[in-house]
C-alpha cells in the first residue's frame, strides 16, 4: 500500500443492476419505463442550438424548474433539481444529515441510503418492515438525526397511504423527513400536498420512470424555500452547473406533455394489473404494488432459480440475495410484447 | 430557527461569474470559448436516438472514456469523467483530503478550492504566490494532506514550466497531488506524461475552455489505474449514473475533430497575444498568459472603475474584490469582433 492510500475514503459502492446490451435482450431489471420520452422531447433535441453548448448552463435551470413549478403548481423557490433523483438525495444527505443521532429507514428499501450513510460518515438504524413489507409509522416515533423512505418502497412496491406518512412527518418535526417519490406516479399516493404544512418534508422525485428519461438524469425535489434554500447553498458549493443544456431541454419538453404522461403511465399500470394476474396463476404470490414494477416470491421454486434460468434466456430481472428477500423477484414491467414473453419463460422454468 | 437546522451543514457557495442574457451582450467573464463546438457535435446530436433516452446511461461512459484513451494514449482504466471538472475536483477532494493534516493550494488561485475543503470539512492552508505571481515548488516541500494547484493558475494567467510541477509531485509522494489543467492548452505544459511514474498524481481537464463546450458539462482526469479506481467507488457510491447520454455523445464527437481543435486553439492564442499588446498600449500590465484570458492591471486607472463601466457597455469581464488582485481584471479571449469593441470600450473609458 502507498502511503498516500491511508486517507483515501473506504466506500463499499452501490451495485446497479446489469446494463447487458443487444437487440435480444428483455430487460426488467432497473425499473426503466418501456416506452420512449413524450414526442416534444425528439423534437427539443433536434432543434437545439449545439452552437450554444460553448456557454455555461444557467446554474438555476430556471426553464426546467420553472416547467416543474407550473405543472405542479408550486413556486419555482420550493424546487431543487439534480442530476436524477440520485444526486438529489445525496445532497439532501450532505445538506442535512449532520446529527449525532441516526438516520432511520427501513430494512428493507433503496439501497443506495445506507451506500449515502457510509460515504458521508452518517450514522443510521435501519427500521424492520412488518410481515407484509409494510412501513409502521410508530417506529420512527423516536429521537433520530433524520428518516427517509420511498414511497412507495422499493424493491418492496409496498405504499403507505399519505395519513400514515404525515404521521412521521408530524412525529419527527425536528428533522428533515425524506419521502423518496420515484414510483409515486403508478399508483402511490404524494406528499406534496404537505410541503406548505411542513418545513421538514423534503418530496424527491425523478424523470427516469414514469417520464421515460432515466438517460437523461433529472431528479428534483419540492420542499419549504429555506430547505430548498439550504440545499441549493451546498449544491453551489460543490458543482454550481450541474445540469447541462440538453437535460434542461428535454426535461422541459418531457413535463409539457401531460396527455402523453398520462397514457403511458395508464398503460404500464394496466399491464401491471394484467401480470400480476399471470404471475398469481402460474404459482407466485406479488405484493399490491403501486410501483412500475412487481415483487414476486414463488411458492415452491426458488427465486435465485428462477432469475438464473430466465437470465439464460436473456430475460434479465432483479434478484437481492439480501436477508428477508432472497426468496424474491422484482420485475419491471415492459410492453405487453416483453411481459408474453416473460410470462412464457415463466411457465417453461416452472411447470417445464 | 427550525429546530431541524441546526443539522443543516453551513457552506459560504461559490458565486459564478455572471450569466447576462442578450443578445447585445460581450461576454468575457467566465472563460467560456468564442467559437462554437466542432461540428460533429451538432450531427451527433441531431442524430441521437431519443428512444433511448429511457434507459439509463452506462454508468462507466465507456464510449467517451475510450475516446479520450484514444486521444491520449492512456488507458481507459486511467481516466475519470465526470460532470465538469468541478465534479470530478469534487469527487477528487471527498476521495483524497482525508488526512488530519491541512491541505495546501496558492491564496491566489481558482476560487472553489476553498468552498470544496469547507464542504467536506477538509483542513487547508495556503501558500502565497510570489510578486510575480509565481508557484515556488520549494514552498510545498512540508508535511500537508494533500496538494493542489491549477496550471496555468487561474485567475493569474501564469504556468508553471513542467520540472518544477514534478518538484512539487516528486516532493509529495505521501500525498494525492492534482495538478488541475483546465486551461493548459491554451499553451501550458501538461503534467500528463508524469502519470505513468507517479501514482500519486492526478490531472484534471475539462471539455468546457477548449473543446468549447461548457454546456454539456464534461470534465475528466487522468491517474495511476489505483488511484481512477478509488475515486470511482466514491462516484459509484454517490450517484451511479452522471454523464447522460447526450454528455456522452456529444463528449466523442468533440474529441475526434483533432484538425478544428487545433483550428479554435491557436486562435484564441493569436487574439490573446494580440490583445495583450492592445491592452499594454493603452496602459494595461498584463501576466504572460497561457490560458484564455488575461490577467491585467491598468496603471492608474483602478480596475473596479473599468469592470463598471464595462459592464454599462454591456461589456462583462470579472473583477475579484479580494487582497492582491483587487486591482486586476481577468478578461476573456473573445472573438476578434467582440475584442475590437472591448479596445474601443476601454480606450473610452482610459482616455475619454
Amino acid at each position: 500500500m502507498n502511503s498516500w492510500e491511508k486517507n483515501v475514503r473506504q466506500v463499499i459502492p452501490y451495485t446497479p443492476g446489469e446494463q447487458p446490451v443487444g437487440t435480444d435482450i428483455i430487460k426488467l431489471n432497473t425499473n426503466e419505463c418501456p416506452y420512449p420520452p413524450a414526442p416534444g422531447v425528439k423534437r427539443a433535441i433536434k432543434d437545439i442550438d449545439t452552437e450554444m453548448f460553448r456557454l455555461y448552463p444557467d446554474p438555476e435551470a430556471k426553464k426546467l424548474v420553472d416547467a416543474i413549478a407550473d405543472y405542479y403548481n408550486v413556486s419555482p423557490e420550493q424546487i431543487f433539481v439534480g442530476v436524477g433523483s440520485d444526486d438529489v438525495i445525496g445532497m439532501a444527505f450532505l445538506t442535512f444529515f449532520n446529527s449525532e443521532r441516526p438516520i432511520l429507514f427501513p430494512d428493507i428499501t433503496y439501497s443506495f441510503y445506507d451506500v449515502w450513510a457510509d460515504l458521508f460518515q452518517v450514522k443510521y438504524e435501519t427500521i424492520p418492515l412488518n410481515d407484509k413489507f409494510e412501513i409502521n409509522p410508530q417506529d420512527y416515533f423516536r429521537k433520530n438525526g433524520g428518516v427517509i423512505f420511498p414511497n412507495p418502497n422499493a424493491p418492496t412496491a409496498v405504499s403507505l397511504p399519505l395519513s400514515r406518512v404525515e404521521e412521521i412527518i408530524q412525529q419527527n418535526q425536528d428533522v428533515v423527513v425524506i419521502v423518496d417519490e420515484a414510483y409515486v406516479d403508478f399508483g402511490g399516493e404524494s406528499a406534496l400536498p404537505l410541503v406548505d404544512k411542513y418545513d421538514n418534508l423534503l418530496v424527491v422525485r425523478t424523470f427516469s420512470k414514469s417520464r421515460a428519461m432515466a438517460g437523461m438524469r433529472i431528479g428534483y425535489a419540492f420542499g419549504n424555500e429555506k430547505l430548498i434554500s439550504a440545499m441549493k447553498a451546498v449544491k453551489f458549493s460543490y458543482n454550481s452547473y450541474t445540469m447541462n443544456q440538453a437535460a434542461i431541454c428535454a426535461g422541459v419538453a418531457a413535463i409539457q406533455d401531460e396527455n402523453y404522461f398520462q397514457s403511458i403511465v395508464s398503460k404500464i399500470i394496466s399491464t401491471r394489473e394484467q401480470a400480476k394476474k399471470r404471475l398469481e396463476a402460474l404459482g407466485f404470490r406479488c405484493t399490491d404494488s403501486k410501483a412500475n414494477f412487481l415483487f414476486a416470491s414463488h411458492r415452491f421454486v426458488p427465486a435465485e432459480k428462477i432469475f438464473n434460468e430466465l437470465k439464460s434466456r436473456q430475460i434479465y430481472v432483479r434478484y437481492f440475495k439480501k436477508p428477508r428477500i432472497d426468496n424474491y423477484l422484482r420485475i419491471t414491467i415492459g410492453t405487453d410484447k416483453e411481459m408474453e414473453a416473460l410470462y412464457e419463460a415463466l411457465e417453461e422454468i416452472i411447470n417445464g
